[in-house]
């Protein structure tokens, strides 16, 4: 066996979690390698993983330059094109889209998503079912009410509302969604076809596929570009990495294990923030001229709202708004297209289950 | 409808494909994003992607500094293990695991893969199966090849050599391997649950199994660490910038499209290069310390060679030799290290099969 360890630059060195794995190998573990579920440490994103903003770097007195692109307004083209389909796919088969919502529990940001949903549904003329489960339910409670959708010919798309409670097994319950009623595109051959060269998954996921179509609608280039996704959920980093990947950007996933975030950042022409901590991305971490696209929805304490509360996103707007050419506000940047993007899903779901062009 | 075409900076210009795409929209086309498989232009490095060498930047007056990662050597010790193993199952069970293999046509490449693939199970004791269809033979020869194998329950493993034949249907032939003897990790499930966290797939692909194997091997931390990967093949490029994912790498992958990817691999602490392109990496390419990890197999003639050709890699060994901390050579890095990982998916396939540990 060939050891490196003496002639290793101070660039790569053995750590001491290297070594104890080596000496834990047991005589029929013929890999040092782990399994990849014993790595997947979750994205706590620590004051460590970002510089100390005592200071800040924008001056508040440069003008706000870049453009703000607009969620709302190419969110509302967009239903509008569905509002038609939708009426030309009722005057032709006598049918609309069917969208199934399994909500678990009454967590007020769930409640609030929902109902966006389910509003939207009805703005387009799409049937919309709802089942909701109780916070404790089982398991089978959640797959029950899948099968009756899966059985039900009038509902083409499934989403399982999340985060589910943590005594719910979420891949296992993802996992049981047709692939032709995914129209969250969660499913693993979903995500596997999105990554593969030369293939084509059935759903996009909503919010990457949003991005994208807010890059490309605002003129902005993507192939040849470096792109930098913060955050690398399954739901919205993973995809929109992948997507950006097969619209020929250079792509590098920035996560809490990344010990200068700011500067791989300020490298990319494209930036989407998606690691769900306020303020994360300061206007320092960008390059000027960047694009940026701001996933993040954060609740914020602020007595003089509604609720209670605001919503501020990953993106420290006031700075990054001086520093960016563009960049999608929040809310009412990302937010109305992924829920628009949830109905194209469902309608194009049912075209396909119709066979309706 | 937002557009932002007169303020974005020189950066992110609008190109003249967007605006295409945008005029050519009809009525029932809602989004302006493009399908993604019409986006899949072939990865052709042409000499534009890469700046001139006519003068070369490392000195070879230059010792040579890194050390070399001996795959054969490491290789042979997994495989002493996996023998061991295969030895306590068959005295424990009466079965030991079995590979078969399809080849299509008589490619020289594939001829001498698919040899080495059947000495090595010989040498581990593991029994392999090969099914040769001639060049034009159909696609249903191949499913049908296939269906003898999932049927067959002394076969734990079934590997499609590839490429196929043009007039073959890859993406389907592929799919079509039963996911529990898929030791090659290509079906889209398998690629998705290795892109997914918390999920794990039943294969890692060999050859970045094989990889991350040499780098902890010889004491790389991965964790935190920049990586480049050069090439974006459903075969190597794409699993391995995934697992480095999982390993908490920052991975940016390179590709024909990449303007500047020399400078984007001078970044990397790791280096992967699989673009199949010969030589492509050279010395100033690389950050000093570097650890360079070399899959290409390119045939250059060589009349002084047995069969009138050698193999050398996507990098310029003598160059990059200088530079980085750890090389794989080529041949005798990846390649042994990737045959070893065909064997250990089959014993894993097999305990499996046999509820063996």
């Amino acid at each position: 066996m060939t050891l490196l360890y003496k002639s290793l630059s101070r660039r790569v060195l053995l750590t001491s979690a290297a070594m104890k794995r080596r000496i834990t190998t047991d005589a029929r573990q013929i890999l040092v390698s782990p399994p990849l579920k014993s790595i997947d440490f979750p994205d706590i994103w620590t004051s460590s993983s970002f510089p100390d903003y005592s200071f800040i770097t924008t001056s508040y007195d440069t003008p706000q330059t870049a453009t703000v692109i607009d969620g709302r307004a190419i969110a509302e083209e967009i239903t509008s094109g569905i509002t038609s389909e939708v009426r030309r796919m009722k005057n032709s088969t006598g049918n609309v889209p069917g969208l199934a919502l399994i909500m678990v529990g009454q967590g007020r940001d769930s409640q609030t998503y929902v109902r966006k949903k389910l509003g939207a549904c009805e703005e387009a003329g799409i049937q919309s079912k709802i089942s909701t489960l109780p916070e404790n339910c089982t398991e089978d409670q959640v797959l029950n009410a899948l099968s009756c959708f899966h059985e039900d010919p009038s509902i083409h798309g499934i989403l399982v509302q999340l985060p589910l409670p943590q005594h719910l097994d979420e891949g296992k319950i993802l996992n049981s969604v047709h692939l032709e009623k995914d129209v969250d595109g969660f499913h693993p051959i979903n995500m596997g076809n999105l990554a593969m060269w030369g293939r084509e998954p059935l759903f996009l996921p909503c919010t990457p596929k949003g991005c994208i179509e807010l890059l490309i609608r605002s003129g902005v280039e993507i192939s040849g570009k470096k792109a930098v996704v913060i955050g690398r959920s399954n739901i919205v980093g993973l995809p929109m990495s992948l997507l950006l990947q097969r619209h020929h950007a250079i792509v590098s996933v920035v996560h809490a294990f990344t010990r200068n975030p700011e500067q791989i950042t300020r490298e990319a022409d494209i930036v989407v923030a998606a690691a769900g901590v306020p303020n994360l991305v300061r206007g320092s971490w960008l390059k000027p001229g960047a694009v940026v696209l701001d996933v993040g929805t954060n609740p914020v304490k602020d007595p003089s709202c509604e609720y209670g509360h605001r919503l501020i996103g990953d993106v420290c707007y006031e700075e990054a708004s001086r520093v960016a050419s563009a960049i999608t506000p929040v809310p009412g940047g990302v937010g109305p297209v992924t829920v628009a993007m949830l109905l194209l899903n469902t309608l194009e779901s049912a075209k396909r289950a119709y066979n309706f062009t």
